[in-house]
């Protein structure tokens, strides 16, 4: 029972930043319900709470986060007619990267969740380039210990590393 | 070199589905790139190659296949000026579920990859579905065979099982 | 100087619908503001204030008004920085037609206006359907006299003629 | 009949940028058909044969047109099964801005037409700037004479010194 989920875990839940999202009429596809393809977007709204801790005066693009991969699961339809709710969290701190859990729900139920692996980028070096220490630990105070349904979305070991080897192959 | 690697898997290349794209201006974001979340919407469009397998007179809403995951890895930046190819085949054919790899090619150079799980559902019953024998055979043709790069892709081995046993999640 | 405007029209403003939108970094461009086409999108968003009111539970697709003509004027550039408002309201009450003002705010300032006409529409008929009288009696609540600055949105006299003669044209 | 009104304005056609667009099931809404909002990014993306006068090299951030004014009619549901072409030509050509006529046709059918107003626009001085001469004389090779069906698209007559009155709004 998703409410009694989500009850139990308010300290885990406090630890998330939470979007608000009023989903628009224009992104619901012929299906009737919310296009898949809208979650990703509202996941990247829900990490604009770690852009400001970059950039205090929300310049975004200043912010020299490359996102390296998505990881997104449907688990129920989604519709038009009520709020969603964007929660996300810290998974892993990498050297240079971040593992970002999000989870997206809607009447109570975890109507999706998903990851992103971001990685801090020097554009002059062209490298992966380590976070800073007043970010890392802002980052930390979202880190949530993993629990079992999210530990299958945890990724392969080499996930951090092959996301801080990309940095070559951007121009 | 990835225009070598284009070139000596011809054969590879030509089981795949090929949707051309041209990106458009409104897809960029303030950091001039084309933005991390239009690329799910493109492999959507390589995707829809499928829906036309289930429905001939293209009425996709009557296509029965629920989207449970979608992974995207950004390998470079993919900009405004030339056209994209998006490459779509088959990975792992389930009972009733299809595991579908994507490509995003510009300028000769492989800038993203992805993979959706999509899961033949009956409406009715509220459950997944085989998939129907005339469309598992199409599909076959362009099923083709991990390589080394996409192995690490191919996602944990109760993914399948995970998206079958979707069904009673969903309304 | 549009604090000013704001606030010698209160009882102006008071009478519209108002929603508030976080931009997202997603719906900026490679000009490093926010796209153009956004903006209609907006515009969509706070007319769901309407919708509301012919389906009380909120069921959109059972709402039978076709969007026949939008207009926008861009006045200033948006930026993803701080929060934009919507508001909407009522220009003109037809037979069967609504003509609908927008207005975008950002900063104190207004950035960008709108129009957009809607048709009440019978879909077994296939024609243009007078307005519910409650509906029209709740609409009339946010009709809002033209003021100089929108007198030239005003359209044409014979807008909306135009719009209730859709009809035949839509299958 | 528009498959007759289309053959007999061969000339006319001719003139115009055509833009060839596959319809994406994403661009769809819960009432079936492409949503509205979808109409401006593919107009927009018939424009960009604009930007190409001004960018040989396509750096469409150097492209200094400003958006001023865009108008939509929507004659027609579109749906997503069939391409669609969007045509695209000069309506009137003012001392620094331009007038851009659209039409949106799928299965022989005009489904919707619009207007853009468009600003050259030096930002330096942060004022309107006159169109380049090279670039007036490529715009002229697509304007086009008003025909009936679409003198009461052509606007206000002062649209365009509204438009070009615009740089002081801008920052």
């Amino acid at each position: 029972m998703p409410k009694f989920e989500h009850d139990k875990n308010t300290k885990r839940t406090d630890a998330m930043w939470k979007t608000q999202i009023t989903p628009r009429f224009s992104e619901t596809d012929a299906k009737g319900h919310i296009n898949n393809n809208v979650v990703p977007v509202w996941f990247a709204a829900g990490r604009e709470a770690i852009f400001r801790l970059f950039s205090p005066d929300m310049d975004f693009t200043r912010v020299d986060l490359i996102v390296a991969r998505i990881e997104v699961d449907f688990k129920a339809e989604i519709h038009c007619r009520t709020d969603v709710e964007v929660r996300t969290f810290i998974r892993k701190l990498g050297n240079s990267s971040v593992q970002i859990g999000h989870e997206l729900w809607q009447d109570q139920h975890k109507v999706a969740e998903g990851t992103a692996i971001m990685v801090h980028f020097d554009y002059q070096t062209k490298q992966s380039s380590p976070l800073p220490d007043g970010i890392r630990s802002a980052l930390q105070q979202h880190l949530l210990e993993s629990t079992e349904s999210n530990a299958q979305q945890q990724g392969h070991p080499d996930q951090d590393i092959k996301a801080e080897g990309l940095s070559h192959q951007l121009s």
